[in-house]
């Protein structure tokens, strides 16, 4: 009887990742237990399948019902059950032809390094705690290669048969308040570990341990045994997915 | 040997407050556990006494040593030991007559409602989830009349025998993004549940259940009996302890 979209977020500290995966606890697992509470047995799409620990404050999530779904109704009954650890930020109908993930056109995150002595205890499940000073102009000097259509695979997790090429449209470092700096990137897609491995190699150029010049020969590799493996997963939040 | 001051930010969800009490979790207890395993027995003074569930993110606690402390290195010990829910921002040899208490001539705290249909999984801890839209210029024009020196009697928690008489300096409500009112208040001091009896008048007020007029009524009153209670201390921090 329609087709919905979910403006959904979540602070992945207690999921096992958002896709369903057997005998973990998992975001679509409890989002979609939810919903069939209230409208019966349904399949959910997602914009971004985030890994475990990852927050997500903009996801998309779309299904299809075979009853005439009340939104507002809908969407404060998963609150009330969901509210501490997820939420509904939004639930509408979508065009039919709308799908929470081949209809999107691009993402965005945000990445959290808590770069002082001190650790904060109100980040302390969402940042990277880094005391070793960072220099941000060499992080986002580095970071100017990447922008465009590349082949990231030095900065992927294999997948085999897939492609690892991908358009990374912005890419910029940025001092908040508190000694955190703030990675923002946004890309039509990302593939697996590309942000968590980008800012392990950008946070290696911000402390010196490789210069700027390295990002474009780890880049031009397209190997991953050339790249720091991952920055940890709670620093890491979709903040945004795009559509037409 | 020395006179300390130490800054500290906790994140209250997991304690009993701040000061030892028999038989549960306290700030003061892990904090003092954790630096007499390093120095030996301290006692130590406080500048605001923060109840179960309170956050603070500019506490400031004082302490006397029989030996020479290392500061930086007792901050890094405390921080290794403490990081996850307090956090030493500050370590510092302070004036033989510094008294975290005695000597701070204010006090500031923030209180953070979330005024908006669908939860924040990121301030679910730090917020009071109030769905029903508030009227922030009501609540401005309400709060006016506290500012000065006061008898607060209709704010405070009974404590026979002590004064309720407070100066009030700012108290002021603003909008921040995602739907959150805050509120900015510093005094000379605040009596027991003071902030927390205020934003629930406030409340009260932006709700429209009460009338601007009514929150000079209540002040005026001097009786515990004309408030509504308290709003959640898990909304509560104290940001901001201030000495000559």
């Amino acid at each position: 009887m329609g087709n919905y979209r979910l403006d959904v977020a979540y602070k992945g500290t207690g999921f096992h990742g958002y896709a369903t995966q057997p005998n973990v606890r998992t975001v679509q697992d409890v989002l979609e237990a939810a919903i069939e509470l209230v409208i019966g047995p349904i399949k959910t799409e997602v914009a971004g399948r985030t890994d475990k620990g990852v927050h997500a404050t903009g996801q998309v999530v779309s299904f299809r019902a075979d009853v005439e779904v009340d939104c507002a109704r809908l969407q404060r009954s998963l609150n009330a059950r969901l509210g501490r650890e997820i939420s509904v930020l939004a639930l509408a109908p979508a065009p039919a032809d709308f799908h929470a993930r081949f209809s999107a056109t691009g993402r965005a995150y945000r990445y959290l390094v808590l770069n002082r002595n001190a650790p904060d205890p109100f980040l302390a499940e969402t940042s990277w705690h880094f005391t070793t000073p960072l220099d941000l102009d060499a992080m986002n000097a580095a970071c100017e290669v990447l922008v465009g259509m590349h082949d990231f695979a030095s900065f992927c997790r294999a997948a085999p048969g897939r492609s690892t090429e991908r358009s990374l449209r912005t890419i910029e470092w940025s001092q908040l308040p508190g000694g955190v700096k703030e990675l923002y990137i946004a890309a039509s897609s990302f593939c697996h570990q590309m942000v968590r491995s980008i800012v392990a190699v950008s946070v290696d150029v911000g402390r010196g341990y490789i210069e700027v010049g390295d990002m474009a020969e780890i880049l031009a590799a397209q190997d991953r045994g050339t790249t720091s493996g991952a920055a940890p997963a709670r620093g890491l939040t979709l903040v945004e997915v795009e559509y037409e």
